[in-house]
């Protein structure tokens, strides 16, 4: 098909560089000695949209990390959309399993490797630029034009969603675009129409006073790694199934026909497990297929456990405290508040004698479902599908964009997931890339569903 | 009675000022960062032993850390005693539980605070102390002396053992005294004659090729750190009982005789777990008392569990790599090799799908007995009675001190484990002390002892 575009060599080269820029900043909004970065990126980002030609580009300040908006309302008579993104980034570690620096882009290939690449700079410039040449080349935008990036959305930050509340009516809004999701396979483009939500907990684990010697107390004194991990064990067997009671009732099952549809998507479950995980054998929930655990069904994942002595050469030590870090991947149905109390109901019955064990909660999001029936929706079906290979699809997603369910009840618009990331994109791991076809891709398609917008919207 | 130093009160303080210098010094072992402070340590202990007038101090160069040796051998016709000691210590952390700096001594009452206070630098100069001050007082020492002191007792340092396996004819000796045990309560003097044994080991868990991001792939791909958990918790149960088979095969039991010993101490189990483990229960193997879970059983101990997002915050993430430190105590008729063989069949059945696990052996030393019908055992036991309160008992203790089977069966000499230290010392724990009444009494003790043997050894 026609490009909706024209982009230079020397315009790819410049917009690459760009990209480049955006991603030397370490913008790791979870930690506090990277808030002064955290900010350089947003400040970055407002520069970029006043440099595409955007108005009122600012930055909003409030609690945690600032918001970055702009707009372009000089399309009169023509619906207006709402463009997300977020400047923010995921922890680099483990530094030493990258090939490249984390915050040193390097192309390799048609890929490239930051951390933030996928997650999510590149698919935020994407739509910058996108604006920035449908400026450029007539001068206006073929639909009013708002932005509302966050630099919280890697940290649970509630910046973007109290604004939201108190702020929503001054940013009417007919759709909201946000680029944080990725096609179901490379040449296989998808809408993301579902998205789990998430609760994210630490466990306190305490047993002894202090940390004993393992030669006079092994065999009497509560050790509290022993004791975490037999938290976990309990809350989930070794067949992956979650032992948390009343954890499903809440559950609502996709359809039959959406079940149908993921059936009928191309997907290879032994490419999944050799390429995409790289292991010798799948884990999880029995009775479902793949698809369905990862999109449809909760999750209860560890992240971490810290506790004892985890340095060179060996200490003997029993140790006296261990903090687990643990999440549940929520699905429509589930409400974030009544999963942690039967969290914690069942974490008082894993706790082992000598120990006791306190539950904090990080974070939570609300799954979401977007109506796939939605005019605005089936146009973006149609213009993804124009762009590739094959035809578009709608899919689901196993992560949380907490905003979608955010912008959906204070905007009352639809969101439009446009995915361009790929499932080996790396996100939140080292060697995180992005595959800078899809980056052009992107523009073009963005650029197009505006001018289809402005037509059929 | 009478004591056999004359300690002035200007001697004490020199004698205390002398111990808080050897503190001070950082000779944490299994650091390769601290190799210098360790190495100046020794340094220290050589010239402390040339002050007190003991001949031939030297370093012994070998791989890993120096052995530190000295003699006195002018006392003909009598016997020769063999003092050990080691001069390095465990690592300090975790360090914000630390009342005072671990390496800078702090007298709070009658305790003096720093890592290695106890274990060892403490009850090693204390016999220095006791030798300088037999030398000053009379220009010679009763019986004859030897001194070899090693810098790798925390960090399972085969130096030591090399050395002897190559040169024990160089130094015969009738007997070798050992201070790095504590007493059975304060006021409850013991000596030592059963030694648990250890196994340290390292378990590598790898699940998938990177870092997964919990939303994409949670509820299909394998999560190392919920392996490692799964992991120990198939090794050890709920209950506190090692299921790892064949493990306690050729365990030897106590005599009933020696239970007998044991069920007449004056052991408070209430006082123990509230004052010494400061938690709400014990636990371990059900059916044995605490002295024989502690003394006479072999234990399965999780140190520490590595692996995931442990920092601040939250990170969604399904680890791809963990590590698990754990140890096991041996007890008399177990060996190091064949726990290991079978540890090893045990960890096959116990890896969940989709992980590997592999392990490494960090150390082992042998379970150790001492004949306690020795004379130079009777005699030890007298001499204790004396200086204390109540009589001295024949116990065992749940640490290893892997030298001891090595000197008996090298040296062919028994080992007379004096101990000084009292079991709420916090040994490799935060906020180790070394009780200073019994710094005296011990100086007393040694000098004694040695008197003692010079007429009935």
């Amino acid at each position: 098909m026609r490009p909706t575009l024209t982009l230079t060599e020397a315009g790819r080269h410049q917009t690459l560089e760009e990209l480049k820029a955006f991603l030397r900043i370490p913008s790791i909004s979870a930690q506090p000695e990277h808030k002064e970065d955290v900010r350089a990126a947003a400040e970055w980002l407002k520069s970029a949209l006043e440099r595409a030609g955007l108005e009122h580009a600012r930055l909003i300040e409030g609690e945690g990390h600032p918001l970055v908006a702009a707009d372009w309302l000089h399309a009169s008579g023509k619906p207006t959309v709402l463009f997300y993104g977020h400047y923010d980034v995921q922890p680099p570690d483990p530094l030493d399993e990258w090939q490249s620096a984390p915050f040193e882009p390097e192309l390799r290939g048609e890929n490239l490797y930051a951390r933030g690449a996928a997650d999510d700079k590149g698919p935020t410039l994407l739509w910058v630029k996108a604006l920035e040449a449908l400026i450029a080349s007539s001068g206006e935008l073929p639909v009013n034009v708002r932005v509302l990036c966050e630099g919280e959305e890697e940290s649970n930050g509630e910046h973007i969603a109290q604004w939201l509340d108190e702020h929503a009516s001054e940013i009417p809004s007919d759709a909201v675009i946000v680029c944080d999701t990725e096609m179901f396979a490379k040449d296989w483009p998808s809408i993301t129409v579902g998205l789990r939500g998430i609760v994210y907990v630490e466990i306190e684990v305490r047993g002894a006073r202090a940390d004993l010697h393992s030669g006079q107390y092994g065999g009497t004194a509560p050790n509290a790694v022993m004791a975490a991990a037999e938290i976990v064990t309990a809350l989930k067997d070794r067949d992956g199934c979650i032992r948390v009671n009343h954890f499903f009732d809440d559950v609502i099952a996709p359809s039959e026909e959406e079940l149908a549809q993921w059936a009928a998507l191309p997907f290879d479950e032994e490419a999944y497990l050799e390429e995409e995980i790289g292991s010798t054998s799948l884990t999880g929930e029995p009775g479902y297929s793949v698809l369905e655990r990862v999109w449809a069904r909760p999750t209860l994942e560890v992240h971490g456990i810290r506790g004892g002595y985890t340095g060179e050469g060996s200490k003997t030590v029993i140790p006296a405290r261990a903090t687990i870090k643990l999440s549940c991947r929520l699905v429509p149905g589930q409400i974030a508040g009544d999963i942690v109390r039967r969290l914690e109901d069942a974490l008082k019955l894993a706790t082992p004698a000598g120990v006791t064990a306190s539950l904090t909660v990080l974070g939570s999001a609300p799954a979401s479902l977007v109506d796939p029936s939605h005019p605005c929706l089936k146009l973006a079906l149609e213009t993804m599908s124009a762009h590739f290979p094959n035809p578009a699809s709608f899919i689901r997603s196993g992560g949380a964009i907490p905003i979608v369910g955010k912008f959906q009840s204070t905007l009352k618009a639809p969101c439009i997931l446009f995915g361009f990331g790929l499932p080996d994109d790396n996100l939140h791991a080292p060697n995180e890339k992005f595959y800078i076809p899809n980056f052009w891709r992107g523009m073009e398609v963005i650029a197009d569903y505006l001018r289809r917008l402005a037509i059929h919207g």
